[in-house]
C-alpha cells in the first residue's frame, strides 16, 4: 500500500448509538482499513445518540472511499457526512489582499486616495525610479502561467492551474514576506505569453515563470530576459536546478568525489533536465550524459530537435550511445527528472561505488526510495516521506528575495551558483550525512542566506 | 488661502532651546502662516535641547515649504527633519498579499501545495465552473489602467498610476471584502489592452478598466464585454454615472421636480459625461444637452467625431446650439465633468428656479462650491470640504461585491439604475435636505445595499 498523506485527509461526521465504546470501535474500523486516525471529536451526545467527527488519512482516493464504506457498514453507525480537508482549505481561494495602510477617516481617504495620492503619481512620474520605493513594485513578484504543465498533471489550463499559483503566492508571503499574484494566461501561444507579461510587467518587481512547458518556455524566458528591466526566472528550470546542485554538493561531500571527477546521467531533457544541466556544467561538471525516451542525446545525432541538440552539443564528451540501462553503468550519479520507474533498481549495482541517485519525478519517482537506499550510498526524491527531499522551497523564495533587495534587473548564472551554494552550506559539516544532505524548508536560515547569496550581501551573514 | 488638506501634512523633528515656552511659540508660528497644527510631541527634553515632533497641515507643496521656513527662521529652533506623511505612508506600497491558510508544517504544505493542490486542480479541470468555489477568482477583480488618464493628472503612464491602483485596491477591500489587483500595462494601444485583458482574466472574477482615456475607453470596454465571460466595468464612467444619478434623484426630491421633467445641460464630453448622460436618459431623463468646449452637441453637426456624435444624436432634443453660458439658459440641473471655473457664478441666476449645480472636476471644480451655493439650490461637488460630495467609493464596491455574489458574468443598464436607487435611498426623508443628498462613504450601509441591488436580492435587507 502506498504511503498516507495528508492531502487525503478526510473528516467524517458519524451519527452513532449512544454508547460511547463505539469511538475504539470507530478508530479500529479505520486503523483495519489502513488509514491514519488523526482526531477524533465528540460534538454531541445526547442520550438516544452521539455524533462524532472523525478525522483520518488515507492513501489516495479510492483508499478514502473504501474507509467511508467499512465505517458505514458499521453496525449502529451511520455516515452523516464526508468533509475532504484538502478541499475545504482550498474553499474561497487561499490568498487575500489586505491593505497596509488604515482607512478608518475621511483623512485616512485622502492620504491613501484622493487628493494626496496624485502628488505620490507625479513624483513617481517625475523620477520613474522612485516607482519601486513608493509603490508595491518593490515588493512584487507576478506567478505566470499558461496552465501547459502543471505539476504532473499535463496541460489542464489556466483555470486548473490556478490553485497552484495561489500555494506559490502564499509559500512566497511565508516564506520571505513577498507579495506575489498568481497571473493565469488564456494563451499557449509563445508570442501572446511574451507580450501579455511584458504589458503587466510595470506593476511587479520580477516574473516567475511557473508550469509553462518544454520547449516555449525556454524561449518565452530568453525574450523576457532580453525584453524587461525586471528578472525573470522559470523556477521549473532553474529552482530545481538550484536545488539540485546543492543537493548534490553535499552528496557528493558524503562520498568524498569532486564535480568536476564524476560522471552523471541526467534521465529527461525537458525544462528541468535541461537547466539542471546547465547549472552543472556552470558549477564545473565534466562528463554529463542525458537520456531521453530515446536514449543518450549525443551531438552526433543531427535528427534531435533544436532543444535536444544544443543539450547534446554541450554534454556527452565521450559519445556514449544507447538506452539508460546502457549508460549508466559506470555513472557515479543518476538524476531523474522524468518518469515513474524508468530506473530500475538492479541497475543501481552496475554504477560505480557509492552511487549517488536522485529520483525526481513527482508524485512517483523513476524509482522507489527505499529499493534505491539498498543500493546506492545517497538517494534523494521529491517525497516529503523520504529523507532528502528535493524541494523548490529552498530556493525560489530566497532567490526573489535577494532579487528585490538588490532592485534587480536580471538574474545571473553566478546568482544561481551561489543561491546553491548558500544552501548546500546551511547543512554543517556535523550534520551532514547520507540521509541529511539538504536542509527542512522549515530551517530559519535558508531564506536569508540564499537572499545574501544572490544580492551578493554575503558579509551581512 | 485655499483649504488646508491633510495630503499635505507634515512632519517635522525640531531641535530647540531647553525652554518649554518655545512649544507654544512654534504652535503660534504655524498658526499665523495658515497652518493647522494636528500633533506636537516632545520626543526628547534634555538640559541643553529639546527634540519636537510637530505634525500640522498645510493647503499645498508651496505653504508647506513657508511654514518651514517660518519655523526655520525663528530663533533657537532648528529644523533638524521634515517629513511629508503622504510620502511616509506610501512608501513600500500599501498592499500587500497575505496567506488564508496556515503554512507552518509539512502538513500545512501538502495540503496547501502540492500533493494536496493537485486534486483540487483535477477537480476544477473537470468541471470548470467550480474555479469561483475553489479559487481566488470567485472573490478577486483586477484593476486595469494604461496610465493614460490618471486622476486630473493625465497620461502619466503605468508606473506613476500604480499609487492610484493599489489605493483602488486597498478601497475594495475595505468597503468590500474584495482582493483587487493592480495590472499597470505597458502599452496604450486598444488591440493590445484588449488582448492583455482577455488574456490574464482568467484569474479574475471582474475587471475594474480605471483611469483609461476617452474616446479609447469606449471600445476597449465594448470589445472585452463581448469577448468575456466576467462583468467589466469602467469606474471613470459607470461608477461616477452612478453616484451622479443617485446623488441628482436626491437633489430633485429636495427641489420637488422630476427627472423626465428637468432640462439638463452636463459639460464635459469625455468618459463620465458619456457614461453619466446615458444612465440619465435610461433613469427617464428627456431633455439633456451636453456641451464640449466647441458648445452644445447637437445631432445637426456632421463635423463631430463618432463617439461625440452618437451622444449628440440621443440628446439635444430641442437641437440648441451655442456656449455653454447660452444653454444654461433656463436649465434646472448642470452637470459638470469638464475643467476648473468653466462655469461663472452669475450664469446660475439665469438657470430655472431652484437650480441644481454639480460641479464635479477634480481638483478645482467647474465654478466654486461656495459661491454656487449662493445662488443655486442644491450644490455637488467632488469634494471632501464642502456638503454633498459624488465619490465613487459610494458605488465601485458595492457594485462589483454584488456581481461577484451573483458569480455575474455581465453587468447591465439596469444594474446601473439599480445601484444609483440604492445609494439614494440610504439617505432617508428625514435626512434630506439640499446638504445631504448623498450617504457619506462611511455609512455602513451603502455597500451592502448596492450590493444587493446589483444581485437582485432586493429582499434580504
Amino acid at each position: 500500500m502506498a504511503a498516507t498523506t495528508s492531502s487525503y485527509s478526510i473528516t467524517m461526521r458519524l451519527h452513532t448509538d449512544p454508547d460511547h465504546g463505539v469511538v475504539g470501535q470507530v478508530a479500529t474500523t479505520i486503523a483495519e482499513g489502513g488509514g491514519i486516525v488523526t482526531a477524533i471529536d465528540v460534538a454531541e451526545s445526547r442520550h438516544d445518540r452521539l455524533v462524532l467527527d472523525v478525522t483520518c488519512s488515507a492513501a489516495d482516493g479510492k483508499h478514502s472511499e473504501e474507509i467511508v464504506a467499512a465505517v458505514e457498514a458499521m453496525e449502529g453507525v451511520d455516515v452523516y457526512k464526508v468533509s475532504d480537508r484538502t478541499f475545504l482549505l482550498h474553499i474561497g481561494g487561499k490568498i487575500e489582499v489586505t491593505s497596509k495602510v488604515p482607512l478608518r477617516t475621511r483623512d485616512d481617504l485622502s492620504l491613501a486616495y484622493t487628493p494626496g495620492v496624485g502628488r505620490v503619481s507625479m513624483a513617481i512620474h517625475e523620477n520613474p525610479e522612485d516607482v519601486r520605493r513608493l509603490t508595491i513594485k518593490g515588493n512584487t513578484v507576478a506567478v505566470v502561467t499558461d496552465g501547459s504543465a502543471v505539476l504532473g498533471l499535463g496541460n489542464i489550463g489556466p483555470g486548473a492551474a490556478l490553485p497552484v499559483m495561489e500555494g506559490k503566492a502564499a509559500l512566497f508571503k511565508r516564506f520571505a514576506d513577498i507579495d506575489a499574484w498568481p497571473i493565469c494566461l488564456a494563451t499557449q501561444d509563445t508570442d501572446e505569453i511574451v507580450k501579455a507579461v511584458e504589458m503587466i510587467a510595470p506593476g511587479f518587481g520580477g516574473i516567475n515563470l511557473e508550469d509553462i512547458a518544454a520547449p516555449r518556455c525556454f524561449e518565452i524566458e530568453r525574450r523576457l530576459r532580453e525584453s524587461l528591466d525586471i528578472p525573470v526566472f522559470h523556477d521549473d528550470q532553474h529552482g530545481t536546478a538550484i536545488v539540485v546542485l546543492a543537493a548534490l554538493t553535499n552528496a557528493l561531500r558524503c562520498v568524498s568525489k569532486s564535480l568536476p571527477d564524476v560522471r552523471i546521467v541526467v534521465s529527461g531533457a525537458g525544462a528541468a533536465g535541461t537547466a539542471i544541466v546547465t547549472l552543472l556544467l556552470a558549477a564545473g561538471a565534466v562528463d554529463v550524459v542525458v537520456v531521453d525516451r530515446q536514449g543518450a542525446l549525443s551531438a552526433d545525432d543531427s535528427s534531435l530537435p533544436p532543444a535536444q541538440l544544443t543539450l547534446a552539443q554541450s554534454t556527452n564528451p565521450r559519445r556514449v550511445t544507447g538506452s539508460l540501462h546502457d549508460v549508466l553503468a559506470g555513472a557515479d550519479v543518476f538524476i531523474g527528472v522524468s518518469a515513474p520507474g524508468v530506473l530500475k533498481p538492479e541497475w543501481i549495482d552496475e554504477m560505480a561505488d557509492d552511487a549517488v541517485v536522485f529520483a525526481l519525478a513527482n508524485p512517483d519517482p523513476e524509482v522507489d526510495p527505499a529499493e534505491a537506499g539498498k543500493r546506492a550510498a545517497v538517494v534523494a526524491s521529491g517525497r516529503s516521506d523520504y529523507p532528502n527531499q528535493i524541494n523548490n522551497v529552498l530556493a525560489f523564495p530566497g532567490v526573489f528575495r535577494g532579487l528585490l533587495d538588490a532592485k534587480a534587473d536580471e538574474i545571473t548564472v553566478d546568482q544561481l551558483l551561489a543561491a546553491a551554494d548558500a544552501i548546500a552550506r546551511v547543512v554543517t559539516d556535523e550534520e551532514l550525512n547520507a540521509s541529511f544532505i539538504i536542509p527542512s524548508v522549515f530551517h530559519p536560515d535558508v531564506t536569508k542566506r540564499v537572499a545574501a547569496a544572490i544580492s551578493g550581501k554575503h558579509h551581512e551573514i
